[in-house]
C-alpha cells in the first residue's frame, strides 16, 4: 500500500478508504479501550488523529508508545466527530518502528527559543519552528518563480574569493594550509597555499553578478554570503543568505520599483501558498502581522532622499542615542524611527554621502551623493540594499583610487566598463531579514536551519 | 517607451510597430547607404538584425560602432527577408551606449575554451557560454520545481562546519585567524578563532540534511561544497553545487527511483523549456548528444550490484590501467566501461563493501556490504552517489568506533537514532557534472560561471 502524507490526506473531500499513514507521534492519551494518538509527518502543521482499538494484536505494546515514536498506520479514514480536525484514522494496524525514550526533549509543553537554540537538530520537529522551515522552503522558491517569470536568469557566483566587495575588511580567511605547521615552522607563504594567494569567503555575489548582467541581461544570485563579524546581536549571523539581482538597463528608480515588487510578491505568496503556517505566527509569535502584513501589500512604499531622511529626524522630538548627522551612517534606532513611527511603512533612502558607501556606486550630478538605495521597513530596519552602479569607467577609477583599493586585483571588474559598459543596477535583500519580517520571529538564528555565530558551530 | 528583450520580440507573430531594444553589437558590416548590425541583449541565442540607413543623423557615428559597443535602438520591426531571420529593425535611431575599443577581446572568430577561461568575466557574451549559463540557470529551477511538486522541502544547511561527512579529510579551513600574526608570534590557539574550535568548509549538507528529513519528512538541500583536492581534473572543482535530497521512510529502491526521475525530469525539462540553447550543443560541441538524450529518456536505467559489477569487469576482454578487484573503488575507466560499453546507458551500481563506503550507509545483512548507490553515465561516470543511511543506533555507534570518528562531535547525528529513527536515504548529485552530461562540454571550469581549481582565484 502506498503512503500518503498527512497535509494531502487532509485535503480529501471524500475517504478512499484505507490509508497508510507514516510519521512521529506528537502526543498520546489512552482510555480503558482506547489509544488516541496525534501523528505529525512534518508535511504540514496539522496532525492527524488516529485511534488504536484495544483489540489490536500490539496493543500492549502500543500502550507503551511515547512522544517522538516513529510510527507506520493502516486504517480506515472516517470523518471525525472532533472540533477542528476534518478526518480521523480507525487503525488497522499500528506498527511501531522506533520508541522514543523518556529522555526525548521535545515533550509536550512550551519549550523556549533558548533552549530549542540547544537542539537545532531537533527544534524543526516543533509546529514554530516546522512553520518557519516550510515557509523558508516556500520563500525561497518564491524568488526563483519571480525572478525566473520576469525573464532572469539565476547565477551561482563564487564563495571563495580574492577580492573584497565591500571593503569591510570583515571577512573569514580560507586556506588549505595548516595553521599548527604555520605555528611550528614559524613561517607561512600564501604562495604555497591552495589559491597561491590570500583567499577569503565572499560577503557578496555582486561583482560576479555585475559581469553576467552585461552578458545575459537580468541576472540575479541567491547563496550563502559571510561576515567574520565578531557581534552577538539578533540580527546577525556569520554566515547567512542573500539575493542579489543584478539588472543591465536598469537606473536606480527601477532598482526600486523592482524591490518593492519583490517584497510583495513574496508576501502575497507567502499568504497563498502557506495560510496554514503564517496562522500560526500571527496567533503565536506577533498578533500585529496582519496588519504589517496588509501595510506591506497595500501601500506604496515611501522613497525619500538620505539627505530629507537627515532632516525629519533632526526635526523629530525623540531623543536617540545616536546624534544624527549629516554624513554618518544611521543607527538602527533612526531607521526605525522612519520606517515605524514615521512613514509608518517601508521607506526606501536614496542617494547617500560618498564616503559611507562602498566604490561600486554612481556618482551623482552634485560630486557628493551616490546613487545607493536602502528599504528600511518596521521593526526589520534595513531589508534591501542597494544602488546603481558606476558605469563610468573614468568616474570609477577615480573613486577606487581615492579610497585605496588594489587595482590590480579588479583588472576584470574594469574591463566590464571599457568594453561595451551600460547603466547598471542591483541591489542585495537578506533573506533571513525577510522571513524576520515574515514571521515575527525577532532572532536570525531561529529562522536559520543552523545558524552560525561567534562560538556556535555544532551540529 | 519600453524596452523588450529580443527573446521575446523573435517570438511575436506580428509587428507591434515601433520597438525598443538594448544591447550588445556582435557583428556590424557596412554598405555603401546601410549598416547592418546584429544586436544581442543575453535573453537568448539569437541576435535581432538591425539595418541603419545614411539618413540618421547620427550615421557618421554609427559607422564607427565595433563589435562589443552597447546600443539602444528604436525602430519598426519588420518582416526580414534574411535566411533564418523573422525579424528585423529598421532603425528610428541608434543611441550609442559605450564603443568597445578595438582590445576587445571578443571579436568575431573562434577562441578556444582555454582562452576563453581567462576572460571568464567576458565569455558569459559568447554564443556558447551563453547558452551553457542560461542552461544552468534553467536546471536549477527544474529541480526546485521538481521537489515542490513531490512535496520536498528546501534546505540549506550551513556551510561553515565542525564536522566532516564524508571523513576524507580534504576540507578547506576557515579562519578568522591572521595566518602572519600565528607566523610572527609562533603560536596559535583554535579556541581564540570565530568559532573556539577548528572550522571548515563542508563537504556535503547531507547529515544536517537528515535531521530535517526527521522532521519534515523530504527534504533537500541544494547549494555549494567544497573540495581542497589539489588535483588538476577536468572533471574536478574546488567549489560546486550539489543537489542532496534526503527522504523519510525510504528504502534503497525508492532512492533509485527517485534518482532515476529526477534525471529524466531535468533533461525532458531542458529539451523544452531550452530548444535553442540545446540545438547548439548538439550541432557545435557534441553530435551524439541527441542520441544520449534519447537513451536518458527513455530506457530504463540498469540496476546492478557492485559484486555483479566486479564480475562483469573481470569478464569483459578489456586491458584496464587498474586492475579490477573485489573491495577496491571502482576507476573512471571503469566505470566508463560499464557505462558506455556494457550497459551503453545509465547504471545503479548498489551494495558495496563496506571498506571503501563512509560511516553513515546502512549495512546490509551479510555484515560486508552496504546499501550504497551509484549512479554511472556514459562519458560521465559517477553522476550521482547515495545510499541508505544507517538507522540502527547500535550498528551505527558500532561502525562508528571502528572507523575510529570522533563520537562527541556526533552527539547530534546520533540523537536523531535515538528519538524516533525510522529508515531515511538519499543522494547527492553534482550540479555541474549533470550539466556536462546535457550539454557535451568536457571540462567543469566551462559550466561554472567563475570556476575555483587550484592555484585559480581570479575574478
Amino acid at each position: 500500500m502506498k503512503r500518503t502524507k498527512i497535509n494531502l490526506l487532509l485535503k480529501l473531500e471524500t475517504t478512499p478508504g484505507k490509508v497508510l499513514v507514516k510519521g512521529w507521534v506528537r502526543t498520546k492519551r489512552d482510555s480503558k479501550k482506547f489509544s488516541f494518538m496525534e501523528i505529525n509527518d512534518g508535511s504540514c502543521l496539522k496532525n492527524i488523529q488516529v485511534i488504536a482499538n484495544d483489540d489490536l494484536e500490539n496493543y500492549p505494546d502500543i500502550q507503551t508508545i511515547t512522544t517522538g515514536t516513529s510510527v507506520s498506520v493502516t486504517g480506515k479514514l472516517s470523518a471525525s466527530p472532533g472540533k477542528g480536525q476534518k478526518w480521523e484514522i480507525q487503525a488497522d494496524q499500528i506498527e511501531i518502528i522506533n520508541i522514543a525514550p523518556e529522555s526525548y526533549p521535545l515533550q509536550k509543553k512550551r519549550h523556549t527559543d533558548e533552549f530549542l537554540r540547544t537542539i537545532a537538530h531537533l527544534r524543526p520537529r516543533t509546529n514554530k519552528y516546522g512553520a518557519a522551515f516550510r515557509l523558508r522552503s516556500e520563500m525561497a522558491f518564491a524568488i526563483h518563480k519571480f525572478y525566473r517569470e520576469k525573464g532572469f536568469r539565476y547565477l551561482t557566483t563564487p564563495l571563495i574569493t580574492g577580492s573584497d566587495c565591500e571593503g569591510a575588511g570583515e571577512m573569514f580567511r580560507v586556506t588549505s594550509l595548516d595553521p599548527k605547521m604555520i605555528e611550528q615552522q614559524g613561517k607561512m607563504d600564501f604562495k604555497t597555499d591552495f589559491f597561491g594567494r590570500e583567499s577569503s569567503l565572499t560577503v557578496s555575489g555582486q561583482l560576479s553578478a555585475e559581469m553576467f548582467a552585461l552578458a545575459l541581461g537580468d541576472v540575479y544570485t541567491f547563496g550563502p554570503t559571510f561576515r567574520a563579524e565578531n557581534s552577538n546581536t539578533s540580527r546577525h549571523a556569520a554566515e547567512f543568505w542573500m539575493l542579489e539581482p543584478e539588472m543591465a538597463f536598469c537606473d536606480l528608480k527601477q532598482n526600486m520599483d523592482n524591490a518593492e515588487e519583490l517584497v510583495k510578491t513574496l508576501v502575497r505568496h507567502a499568504m497563498d501558498e502557506c495560510p496554514e503556517d503564517m496562522a500560526l505566527f500571527s496567533n503565536f509569535v506577533d498578533k500585529s502581522l496582519p496588519k504589517r502584513m496588509d501595510i506591506l501589500l497595500n501601500t506604496e512604499f515611501a522613497r525619500v532622499s538620505y539627505t530629507q531622511a537627515i532632516d525629519i529626524l533632526k526635526h523629530s522630538k525623540k531623543t536617540f542615542d545616536f546624534k544624527v548627522d549629516y554624513g554618518t551612517d544611521l543607527q538602527s534606532e533612526h531607521e526605525r524611527y522612519l520606517a515605524e513611527q514615521y512613514f509608518k511603512k517601508p521607506v526606501f533612502l536614496t542617494d547617500y554621502p560618498k564616503q559611507i558607501k562602498p566604490f561600486y556606486m554612481r556618482m551623482n550630478e552634485d560630486g557628493k551623493t551616490v546613487a545607493a538605495v536602502d528599504l528600511l521597513v518596521p521593526r526589520i530596519g534595513e531589508l534591501i540594499g542597494g544602488s546603481q552602479r558606476e558605469e563610468r569607467l573614468e568616474v570609477l577609477e577615480k573613486r577606487m583610487k581615492e579610497m585605496g583599493l588594489p587595482m590590480e586585483n579588479y583588472w576584470w571588474y574594469l574591463d566590464s566598463r571599457k568594453f561595451g559598459s551600460v547603466p547598471h543596477s542591483g541591489f542585495g535583500m537578506g533573506f533571513e531579514r525577510f522571513l524576520m519580517m515574515l514571521t515575527g520571529i525577532s532572532n536570525i538564528r531561529d529562522v536559520i536551519p543552523f545558524p552560525r555565530t561567534p562560538g556556535s558551530i555544532d551540529f
